[in-house]
């Protein structure tokens, strides 16, 4: 059984026909279904996600990585407390975030509140800016079992032809750019951008602008932290998992879990 | 018994006490150690790694995710074969792995067969250079429950004061600079260099040039393909799981697993 869950857990959405099962793991059919069923109120309980079961002749049983929205609460909480931390307010207004992002636990439950979020959206591809918000991309691709695209900024692109956009940093207030190999994106594909911090937008929109250029569809736009100010963003919908609002009168950063975390409902 | 497993392989190597899971499980001690010693034998059947029982006061129990060999050989196998692909051999010598790379189930297999064989070096953090290696060696830092330190290419450092080094890419044979922030690191460390390409290793020397500078160690250097020449590489005991041979005559790479996957065993 610790088995099973280890294949469906490995491929998040795969379709597993039962048979499958049935000789990598040596059982009959008969046992491989009660043990799905245990599996399935086991996951349920814990919150870990869902088995679902798919009839048909395409059917088979698959494993949506759906984590439970009070424990996404609390990961948030965690988070916001250690960002309130002395020392974490760079000059210049930003967070110290690198070692957050960097550890692959924490990746991985941001990854998996993305998932959990955009779990809807069924996208073909995560979206990453480099360097910072790959981590939180990959893990979230992880939990859709999909790839990761990183756009490199200008100049930096060496697999042949490639798409180049403008875009207008926010915070830096210059004009960017930002680019992806002719090959990295197919037309209708269906992506989900992921990063670490959104100010004004700039960088997103710019995600916009280059997806229209290899007809791809952006489905959803996850952030880390967004900025409260300024409040009017260059992209709608966006789901951040916590909200920086400034300094309090200590110089500490002032960060809470987003409203959109507290609407994330079990679904 | 799933929600122990879970529990386990959220947090490799962390040991964890058995109340600890007592008390999250809502379950008698007893039953917990029953239940560990069932998942211990289904690891071990299956190749999944190892469930380790530390006595003591510091005592609990933890999980090593150590990968069956002859599973390793296999997905460096199968790797190798679609880097034999038509159309992988990019001009100036290269290949295009960046699909393979970006795709989360194959970095993580990729990163278990790093966390299998440099399972003895006992790392502190996990060194990328940026940008394509970064998804291996996150896997990797997963499988050691340890952070990822990425190494920026210089004039891109953003995180206040930075050391940084000069090395010559064998490639390009041109004078670069790699740097990180001078609190990424800290003395004593011991660091697991992970990157997806070696070719004459000057990257990787500028690594060690560079952890010594933060008096840190390099305890290995992991390499998704090393080509076969020129032989002597700048740096000595790496390991790679694929060897990159040059083209065929169809104009096709030559890659193989390499000699050191064929030598990793159970240990």
């Amino acid at each position: 059984m610790i088995c099973l869950a280890d294949q469906l857990r490995a491929k998040p959405y795969y379709v597993h026909p039962l048979g499958e099962f049935a000789s990598t793991l040596g059982a009959a059919k008969s046992t491989i279904s009660e043990d799905l069923a245990a599996l399935r109120l086991t996951f349920e309980h814990f919150g870990l996600g869902r088995v679902e079961t798919l009839a048909g002749a395409a059917g088979g049983v698959r494993y949506v990585p759906r984590r439970d929205p009070s424990r996404i609460r609390v990961v948030a909480e965690e988070l916001a407390e250690r960002l309130r931390a002395p020392g974490r307010l760079l000059p210049g207004g930003f967070l110290y975030t690198t070692d957050l992002l960097s550890t692959p636990s924490i990746a991985e439950r941001v990854g998996e509140a993305f998932a959990t979020y955009f779990a809807d959206r069924r996208p073909d591809i995560v979206l990453a800016m480099e360097v910072k918000g790959i981590p939180i991309a990959l893990m979230t691709a992880r939990a859709f079992n999909v790839p990761i695209v990183v756009i490199r900024r200008a100049g930096r692109v060496t697999e042949g032809p490639a798409v180049t956009v403008n875009y207008v940093s926010a915070s830096s207030r210059t004009v960017q750019q930002m680019a992806l190999p002719l090959r990295a994106v197919r037309e209708g594909q269906r992506a989900l951008f992921i990063d670490d911090f959104l100010r004004g937008g700039g960088t997103a929109r710019g995600v916009f602008d280059l997806m229209r250029e290899f007809r791809a569809d952006v489905v959803g736009v996850g952030m880390f932290i967004a900025t409260r100010e300024p409040e009017r963003k260059l992209v709608e919908d966006v789901f951040s998992l916590l909200r920086f609002e400034g300094a309090d009168d200590r110089g500490n950063a002032i960060v809470r879990p987003s409203e959109d975390v507290a609407a994330i409902h079990a679904g």
